[in-house]
């Protein structure tokens, strides 16, 4: 299971990769879900959601007075939505390109009547696997619209707070609703790397523990689960500069206030990853040195047991030696040969000997410390 | 003990996790210490410092003209305290929110009417643990309020130098005061980087003497601390940077000429830290060779105590076969059969024969330069 | 043949290597391919593709109004078109040189009449190793001059979407035309970059399921190969902002927004790069810990085999010592001498005791984790 | 003694980490040194040094026309020295606490009056370790101040220089001094690196010729001295250029011109110091390949003389056993036994057929390479 | 020889770390080269070269018009040359000393009347050691004089070039001829990078071949050698950017866009040392992984041997014991002991189970991949 959605990742990934297509043509992948669209029409009174088919016809509607819209699209299978949007909405065909083509990096560009954003909304699914969607947004005056391929809930706590009213969500239009969903989309960045923290407590934890072979496989898993959300996040941290920067008109003076909050945030992670990553490091180091030092361990245990024993073996094996007192068959007396074998303690002597030998090599080896 | 507070840090860390939550609302963790607010007012005459239920209604005593305020303020229980200040000293809630939140990176902020700034306090406890707390600094005309969630007395020092009155601190406004406890928070790392500093030559020490695993241990743990330290110090110099820089009006001249100073402190705290962590590295390079060289050695040992007996088993092994001269059955002579056992002097023969390649072998190794 | 094609590349990379021969003079290679010269005109009703001989007295041609030019030239053999291009179309010896030395980086310059720029055209050829060809730009108001030294194909999706006219292609004059060609040549970055990924997941799989020594090699190769591909990308994406920020009258404005998304693709790629280098290099470490535990597990298998079966070896040993109970010659009896072997279980008692031994080493090992 | 010149820096170093002291508090320590002050006055004609007891009085003398003046101050034993320079020189507290606390980083900075300069002074001592001390510059109209708060002699040169009275020193003024000292101080840097060069260029002959463990403590030493150096030769390059893009009216435009050029110096120290730090990382690496090759080399020893030994002892060990030819109570013939042991040649063929194994064996070895 | 004159290098390495020696001062080394001075004047018609003793009265014939003159020196024995300069010339003696102190690092610097360059020239000497000489240049309206402490023709290719007269060479002034010089110097470096390039091509086969110790001494004294060549290119490109950038009367227009061609060819080669550094530190990786697949090669053999012999030999240990059957002074049976010697098939039997284990252990450590 995870291992075909890694699978289905991979192809969306390469999906713009089809050299030398038309660029500003919208691409639909034939396994796209089916479209929903939401639209949020709220004011400080009120706040109702609806869905509708499709946005044909709805570009009046969206200009109500009084109102801020929010259209919340998800799924792409419609591909009328967007030659709605590009028709009616008079969006440029590159922007509906890059909502569609679903990776793109962070990044914020106005354009004469609407701006055009792009968050990556990271989130750890069910399987604790890191999931990266796109979010991306076109602000106009009064309407924001959202687009996200899947059908993930990741800025449902926004629509809790509109629906609630609790806040200046409901009064501080457009630019503010924007700054809100991607604060929440930061805010989920804490969540992930807060998870990783304790992944790589208890990592430690196993390190001293019981280390073994699959704290190698955590720490890697780790390591690029950090590239990833890394590459998420230091565009995202230049794009909320831009939007600091912007003179938009769609974007309010108040709401950049609240957009500096969301860079600082922004920054703060970034100051998480990368402490996590050099802490990751820090235990691979750690990792390949209890490693090295286990193989100490084992030679330790293999040289003391040879040590001790194979030259005890030698004299065993001498005195196992069959060099004859006599000659069997001449009777020759042979007095030379092992006259120890018939000394009377010979055998006491030389089990003595042998138990010298191995005390006085238990004493080397302790005294260098191979027994700590 | 330790363990748990280091359990405890990790929630704090993660309280601001909660992502979805309105930004600019106060949240106080229930496990939040009771609130102390002691008032500190002095001029170049007088000093008195005065413990306050609440700042209800002090915004009037806080305007006496001649002296200056310190509002020093720890543990975050009443949340009334923060209500207070919203209403009555109109700071921004997006402010309050930051004060509580405790891990927020150094940061300067001008607003209309007052500045913000947050320090990282960092200490070492009793068990020489790292303590990471923040400082909040809000500054106005006559006033400095400060901010830190737990009761730590890293600001002492400042407040025997006000009641001694010694030096320009009792005389050069609310600014000199801010800087004072900077300074004072700044002069802490050097105390900490001064133990550590102590620490890796201890370290050292026991790399030359006696290595072993807790080694690893140590220098991980003082990489970790190293990367927590630094992560709050390099924002804090570029948060002095902003202080220098500032044309707000609540920074005195006189006063940037000693936040350059305190700024100077913090990039030698800088300096030292970067060298710290190299050193951490090399020992660490050290320690891994070691133990490769040590892994030499107990090979050495297993290789040369192999290498000579093994073969002089085998021999020993020879001469301890059965081949029979005569077979017992038959009693046919099979002279070929193993004729030195009955040699004359064979068994003397066959000794000096080991201990020929014994000593063949000693020599060999030796000139390998294995028993250096 | 693959080690042919390498060796035949060494060769062109030091072909400008001739230390000190005159700069501006064109150097043409022996082995260089036929030149063959193909003229694209088109406006928005026709398109047209001819093939010439060569230049000579095509300049009035390639000014017919209300049509654009697209002089594609591949192979190098024809001196005669340099020196055309020098006389008739008046284009600096030391861009002609650039142009036929084919190791530049890409570049962005502006001239009087005409601009120059340089792309580095990658691409995998059949045996999947990188082929990394120059493609040389000429820009005029009207015309289109490329350049490349063999006959790859990489640009003829352009050629396509001429020929079918579909998109603002055939309209939007020859900087557009330049732009959907470099454009074409940063989209097969992504195609290689994915087959590199897709190479680096496998690489991965297989350090799961058996890893060996192929693996090193394979990852050896992809890094040499990123090292190639960042040394294209890096300054391809300061020629597209040199292109963003020129005030070049041969670049339209409309073509510029084209540019900016190009620029992000770069960016995009570049990004991808140094993950997969990123990547690359967790690989290698993984594989080499992943040696590091094999060698492990060797040293154990060696060592509880070696732990347990010397000292009974040499307990077996010892009992096949020779020493005598009495003395055969002169029947002298030698009570002390080995009564174990006489005893009535003796054997059984030896192997009891043997059986002990190895059982308590076994659990020793187990208690250890040498069994997991 | 280097211990304990080692322990006593620590000390110094520490010496300003105490947490909340006043700002501006000169503070001295018990063991300062006696303070020494010489007054050198010169111009083209004439030159003279002569020591004072203190600088009570002397700031008429110190501002007599058409001469400049150099006073010398080395040891800080006396407090009223620096209460003098504070009320008749109107030198600022905070000043002269840097003055006094030696571990100052290279800095230049300008005042009312005078402007204040600090320089590492480095140099080795007699056993080759790194000495570190602080030079600091008081430099006004006629006279400059240095402090140091040893009695090293770095500075001698200029003296020599002075007191023979060749090269501009005599004429060029104050600033010109400063420049000369510091140059003298930047000099030594070059000595101290090409000592270090020519310790590297040992170190790898050793590596070459017979490596050992210590050389891998000399690569650590070297590299931590290398940190040290490095941290003071980064910020002097800073310093001289503040003093390159000053406007004070104390640094003369020929002095700059001098300047720049110790300026070029200092970074072709850093040059150096980094290929320095570069070789010994290399080194390093070296080293650590040597020894898994010396590893390499100790296993192949061990494995080949257990490869052939331990089959051989096996075989031997078979043709040991005593399985019987006949009952020795029965009689019972058992002529399925070891009929080996009862052939004719069966010796003589055991030990042929031992002589192909290990023939066989040597053969495998050495096509393995392992004998090279 | 190759030891000797890197000892020669050394030592002009340090020749200018005699601190405190006055700046300004012209140091001639007492092994200094006879000087030999080349006096090359040409013009669009003619070119002629002659040598002349000594600059002494030179100045009047080197301003004649109509005429460019390159003063071509080699050997710095002379003292009278430099005192020439500096009286009739009128070169700063600080200029004089940085010709002379012959390590600079590239610098381009204007003074009034003439411009004053440095450029590092690298050259394989016939044993391929790196040669690092010195290059210096003095640029004035008509003349430009070129230093070089040895006789090396790096140059060479120049002087066929004003000799051929084939180019703008001999109408293009002293600027074009300097940036003609420097265009020599850096097209060596292309030179010497190929070469490296083959050597890390030729040290990639033999790693694959039969990888030995001398790859990791190659491999060094590689890294070495780039360290030095970077240490040179990097400053080179900024004096090109200096030379780009500067409104000297001296740099013609004209030369400036050749210079720009440099400056590219100059970043290019850094691009190239850059990937060589890291290809280098790739095959370094891959030696030491290599080491340690070997240690594990040499490892398996040994374990498999042992691991099969050593219990093997422990049976037949076992059957060699001299249990006895009956107590041979008192006869009494020991039935007990050892009946298997006394079974009809036990010395098949025997064989049989030691041939089950040996094919047992087999068949595991085949199983385990450990015969690949």
């Amino acid at each position: 299971m995870a291992k075909n959605s890694k699978g289905k990742k991979k192809r969306k990934y390469l999906a713009e990769a089809e050299a030398g297509s038309s660029p500003g043509s919208v691409y639909i992948d034939e396994n796209a879900l089916k479209t929903v669209i939401t639209i949020h029409s709220y004011n400080s009174e009120s706040y109702s959601a609806e869905e509708v088919p499709n946005l044909k016809g709805c570009k009046e509607r969206l200009s109500a007075p009084g109102f801020t819209f929010w259209v919340e699209i998800k799924g792409f299978k419609s591909k009328s939505l967007f030659e709605v949007l590009y028709s009616d909405f008079n969006i440029n065909k590159l922007i509906l390109e890059d909502i569609t083509s679903t990776y793109q990096r962070p990044i914020f560009e106005e354009y004469d009547h609407y701006n055009f954003a792009v968050s990556r909304m990271l989130y750890l699914d069910t399987e604790r696997n890191l999931g990266n969607d796109q979010a991306s947004f076109i602000l106009m005056e009064q309407v924001l619209f959202t687009f996200q391929e899947g059908y993930e809930n990741c800025l449902s706590p926004v629509k809790k707070r509109l629906s609630i009213g609790k806040g200046n969500i409901r009064t501080a239009g457009s630019s503010y609703l924007m700054y809100a969903l991607m604060d929440v989309i930061i805010d989920q960045y804490f969540v992930i790397l807060g998870k990783w923290g304790d992944d790589l407590d208890e990592i430690e934890d196993r390190l001293l523990d019981k280390p073994d072979r699959s704290i190698m496989y955590d720490i890697q898993q780790l390591k690029r689960n950090l590239i990833h959300i890394r590459r998420a996040a230091w565009p995202e941290r230049d794009k909320l500069n831009d939007i600091l920067r912007t003179d938009s008109p769609y974007i309010s003076a108040q709401t950049k206030m609240f957009v500096k909050d969301a860079y600082d945030h922004c920054i703060q992670s970034i100051d998480i990853m990368e402490s996590l990553k050099e802490i990751a490091a820090s235990n691979l180091d750690m990792y390949l040195s209890i490693i090295s030092n286990r193989m100490n361990e084992i030679m330790k245990v293999l040289t003391i047991v040879s040590s001790i024993f194979i030259p005890l073996t030698f004299i065993a094996g001498i005195y196992g030696m069959n060099f004859a007192k006599e000659d069997p068959v001449s009777g020759k007396l042979l007095p030379l040969n092992m006259p120890e074998l018939y000394a009377d303690h010979g055998y006491i002597y030389t089990m003595v000997f042998m138990a010298i030998i191995a005390i006085a090599q238990l004493i080397y080896f302790w005294r260098k410390g191979w027994f700590k």
